[in-house]
């Protein structure tokens, strides 16, 4: 859907955090024919240089303050606990025309956090479903969010600026679908951060076995990936984590012992069975 | 290494089966400058007619004993009770001096099946670490073995041999590494078949909480690509699976239910250490 004439696209945008998920934001922003002015901010000085240097951004100032002055949308992109933290500071000094969003991986903390700060009606959480492993803007680029499902949480006050939102992130190749905070959570203890620890869990026992990284086949590559990621980023996710997420793991361990008593037993077609409809999950 | 004048490149050579890992290596040789004569074969016509069509195999005999007949070098690429069955079969109706390998991922039993029909100083067990989720000749590439590690098992008396198979892997851009069939296998039992199983848990765990695979994002999907495996494929495999299979899973189940337990009990400290130490290990 193209904006209607009463949803104009965002002509400024503030990006407050300039890793992977802002940075590549940024770059997809800067890559459109008729982009937006976009002025970026990071609290590493070297980030905000190359991310003025890659032209993602029009203008970094050193403080975010400045960033946000005069922005149309201002959008956090920080670790979880950093975009509390930043909604109530940016929601202070920003007018009520000002629309705010993040992209942080939970969405019921922020929810919470914009409430407490008096700006549901002017907060339009997001989500995308992309990132890396990697971090930091040198790990940003500028298709990160091309073809990526991205979640939104608004208020029924916030409607026609999630609306524009929306907008943004077709305008850069990405999904919008609008949910709610608490669903979204618990959606992501289940579909991210369960496979998250799964792959340390796997990556923790390779380790202890004495096994490579570099012995690793593609697929053994493919199930550790995600035991690289960093592991600051996603400490205050744990801290609001849904209980979903334990009891994904409880099952996990069950999961495991299940499969390994199948193989002690010789029962083959036990094992062929579960991999038939893990598959038949898989394609489906 | 260039092959020395005493180990000329194989001019004719049989593959046995033609799905992924056969049909990727008939692809990879009718690349060449200097092509191997290729007969192919598969029990599946249309595998055979596939193969001649795409160019990947000069013949494609409708029985294999045609395809072996005057074969330099045989290349059994089927499932591994099937490799078992056709080493013994072409064994006995090819001469001395038919060099004979395969592509099977467990080497022990081969190497037995090698040593019973009297042939272990001309056979050179092969593993390629490659492979697709998916399976049959649609799903072989040409580049498939480029970069890929192949492991090797050969007899001394065999070694000649194995130097003409390592540089026959290398003109496809793979890279051949000698091993003990023992090693071999234990080895994959923890970097191979672990993360397929461990896949196949977390898979069976995200399918029971009711998440669609397209809910997953880049991190999900890659942790449960390998849920999506042949089924039929492993079975074989898991009958022969070393017994640090089953160790390596109930140490799985150990590492998923602590991380539970940390997650439960709010340990972010532990949660923190537990994903730098991963991190480590997969950046080593």
């Amino acid at each position: 859907l193209a904006p209607s004439p009463t949803d104009p696209p965002f002509e400024r945008v503030a990006i407050l955090g300039l890793g992977v998920m802002g940075g590549s934001l940024a770059r997809a922003l800067a890559g459109l024919d008729d982009p937006p002015h976009v002025l970026g901010w990071s609290p590493n000085a070297s980030e905000r240089d190359a991310a003025l240097e890659a032209g993602a951004v029009a203008e970094a100032p050193a403080g975010w303050h400045e960033a946000v002055a005069a922005a149309e949308l201002v959008v956090l992109a920080a670790p979880l606990r950093a975009c509390c933290d930043l909604l109530a500071g940016v929601a202070a000094v920003t007018p009520a025309v000002t629309t705010l969003s993040d992209v942080a991986s939970l969405k019921a903390p922020l929810a919470r956090a914009a409430a407490e700060a008096g700006v549901s009606d002017r907060w339009v959480g997001c989500h995308p479903m992309a990132g890396s492993e990697r971090s930091g803007f040198e790990a940003s680029r500028r298709d990160l969010y091309h073809g990526a499902r991205v979640w939104t949480v608004a208020s029924p006050a916030a409607s026609s600026r999630a609306d524009r939102v929306h907008a943004l992130w077709r305008s850069v190749g990405a999904r919008p679908e609008a949910i709610d905070a608490g669903a979204h959570d618990t959606l992501m203890a289940r579909a991210s951060h369960l496979p998250q620890l799964a792959s340390n869990a796997l990556a923790s026992v390779l380790a202890r076995a004495g096994v490579a990284p570099e012995q690793l086949g593609p697929g053994g590559r493919d199930a550790t990936r995600l035991a690289g990621s960093d592991a600051g980023l996603w400490r205050d996710l744990f801290e609001h984590a849904a209980p979903e997420l334990a009891h994904g793991l409880y099952a996990l361990a069950g999961a495991a012992e299940r499969i390994a008593r199948l193989l002690d037993e010789g029962d083959l077609d036990g094992l062929e069975e579960l991999m038939r409809s893990t598959r038949a999950w898989r394609q489906s």
